[in-house]
Parts: C-alpha cells; structure tokens; sequence
C-alpha cells in the first residue's frame, strides 16, 4: 500500500512567524519519530529554507539537497517533506536531479507537502498559482493522489478592480482542459491521506467539479471517494 | 523593420462592459484601416469571443480561427490581434496549429496583444498570472519585444490574510532564474513600440530589474532603451 500523505494548504500561519504551529499536532502524528528528508528545491536558498523548517517542525529532519547523491536517498526515504515556493523551479529540479522519478519508485514513503510540495503530489502541476519562471520539462508529476489540489485557495473579493480572472475563474478553466476534481484548500487547511481514508483538516475548503456548482467542504469531511477507484 | 507592436494589460476596463473602451484611441492610431485576424484561442469559445471583441473594436476584424488555414493566413497577415484568457491554453494551441511559427516568420505585420495576448508577445511567458491548464510545449513565444511584461500587475494589499506569494515576489522569483527586466503593468496600461521607440500609456507601470528597487513608471514614460540593442 503506498505511504500516508499530508497535502498543507500553507506553511506560515496569517500573522505567525513560526512555520506549521497552525499544523503542529497532524505534523507529528503524520511523522511520528521517522527520518524525515526535506526537499528545498522551490526556494533559491536551499540552506536558510532547511534550517527555517527544521527548527520549527522538532522532527529529524535532514537536508535532501546535501546529500551526495539526493536521488538516492530519496529512492529510500522514510519519509520526505516537500517545502513551499515556486512549483514550476520545484519541479524542474527534481526532475533534472532524479529525485522525481526516485519518489515515484519509493511510493510507500509518507509524503509531506506544503503549497508547492502539496501540487508535486498531484498527478500533474495544472492548479499551481505560481509563475512559470523556469520550463519544468513538461507538468506531469508524482501523483500521490489521483485529483488536483489549488493550494492557497482565494475567494473573489467583490471590492477588488483587478481584471484578471479570479481563482474559482482558473479553475473553471481548467475544467475546460481536464476532468478531475479539484480541492481548493484555504489557508491553514490540508488533506491527510491515511490508509484508504482522506479526511479535511485545519479550515474549510472548496470542491470544484466539471460541469457542477462548486461545494463547501467543512473541516473534518471525509474525502475518502477521491482515491476509491 | 519588424511591425509595430502594442501591449495591452486587460481587454476590460474595471466596471465596464464594453471592452478597449479604454484604450479607443491608441488602438485606432495601430490598427487604422489595416485587415486585423484575431487569435481567440486564449478562450474555450472562439466564435463568442470574437463576436465580442469584432463590435467592440469598429476595425476590420476577421476571426483566424474559421480559416481553412489558420497559419497559411498568419504568415501573410498585416496585422494579427491576440486576445487574453489562459496563456498555456493560447501558446499550446497555436503552436499545435502551425501559427506560433507562422508569426515568427511574419515579424513585418503589425502586432496588438491584450493580456495573454501581450504574454505571449514576449521571449518566452515566465510572468503569466494564469494557470498551466494545458502543458504548452514550452514556454517560449513570440520574442516581439525582448523583454517581459507581467499584465494585470497587482500591488500588495497589506489587509490580505493570504499567504501565497505577492505579485512582486514572484517577480523576484523570476529574477531568481531569468536577468532581463520585467514591466508590471497596471489595469488600463500599455506599452506601444513605434519604429524605434517604446511608450508607456494608459496608466502607471512597476519596473523591475533584477538585482535593483523596483521603480514606478507614469503614463507616458519613454522606455526606448528597452528595445535598444
């Protein structure tokens, strides 16, 4: 059976300087006293990100990217944790190290992800928010879950005069290019995938399907049909 | 001489229905009594969105996408207009289409972009605000001009809760991977290159170099030394 997965909307809390104290108890849970290996890639500074999540999150935490060869160490992992930042940059660094295609073998690993990190779990990066600032070598990528997450899930302001298209536009989009499901996770929520079940946590979330009116999720809603085949 | 180009932010004044009712001026001084093909496919629905954009401008507008030939038509067009929507959408299906090339080789016609449309104008669309609903093949576009420009540019709103990223730090993400200088333009603000020389309109603008304070620019800015080789 592959590995649990916890999909975080955000890692600083509105307000909070402290990463992940707004997931503190499903973050230990989740990690338990494994070897955890974080995955800095979406970020430029891949020393000051480690050492930022590693004092926060009080786990064994250790550096992916120092590793002589990360690929496989990640082929082996425990478990990772996928940090935040551009997912476009993400992506194609994992893809040009071969760290994609070694989480993809190390299926049963418990996974962790955090905006960018929650969209390299889907099974491709169609329902980022972030800016394309380097060519990621195609979208595809590890498909932990079968459906899309939009990580930071924004409500229309009505007072706004931006006409750009709001979020919930975005994602009517891309059901215009693609079937699936897709889980607009506000701020301070995420999915946690254990065994067969996939539950809601931490704040309330929006459901989007093709050709339907969008849902209200409540924090606590079992998910679990989005990964029955 | 390569043709003149102008750069929309939005197609939409805020709280106006009728779109360019904005811009009414500097795009009849582009277009004048030229034929103009529109490219619609930025949108799902080509025929509405032409039909919307066709009684709004008041030029001599063709639909390229009822050709029988869509690239055959653009290699030859005088002037070609590329409407906003989703950028991965646009690029993925002109370059499926043969236009993508059929533009490049036609560098004389007089080009006019609005927000997709403008995206992909430039180098490649690393600052598109859209979603990459469709894996486009690449990120590389027209190079009309040789730098980028991020439209609907939107500044901080210091009461947001939102804890993805600002419009300017995704710009700095860009200037993370990419050296060239990025124009925000506001809603209602274009950029015009006539012959050899390039002007701000519309509205003010954000100028980002890498490595430097971002700086505003007001509506009318000579910005020449952008395409000056």
């Amino acid at each position: 059976m592959p590995g649990d997965v916890l999909l975080l909307s955000n890692s600083r809390p509105p307000g909070g300087a402290v990463p992940f104290a707004h997931a503190r108890e499903v973050l230990a849970g989740h990690l338990g006293d494994r070897t955890v290996w974080f995955v800095p890639y979406a970020l430029a500074d891949h020393d000051a990100y480690f050492a930022w999540v590693a004092e926060a999150l009080g786990v064994d935490l250790r550096p992916l990217h120092r590793e002589p060869d990360p690929a496989a160490t990640a082929a082996t992992a425990e478990a990772v944790f996928v940090g935040g930042g551009n997912t476009f940059r993400l992506l194609h660094d994992v893809r040009r190290l071969g760290i994609l295609d070694a989480l993809r073998s190390n299926d049963a690993s418990r996974y962790t992800g955090s905006s960018a990190g929650t969209n390299l779990a889907q099974p491709a990066i169609h329902t980022t928010n972030d800016m394309p600032i380097v060519d990621p070598g195609g979208l595809d990528a590890l498909a932990r879950v079968p459906f899309h997450v939009n990580p930071h899930y924004l409500d229309p302001d009505p007072a706004s005069t931006h006409q750009g298209e709001t979020r919930e536009e975005r994602i009517h989009e891309f059901h215009e290019m693609n079937p699936g499901p897709v889980v607009g996770l506000r701020e301070g929520a995420w999915l946690h995938r254990t065994g067969d079940t996939l539950a809601l946590g931490g704040n309330t979330a929006r459901l989007f399907r093709r050709g339907e009116e969008p849902v209200e999720l409540a924090a606590g809603t079992d998910l679990s049909w989005l990964i029955s085949s």
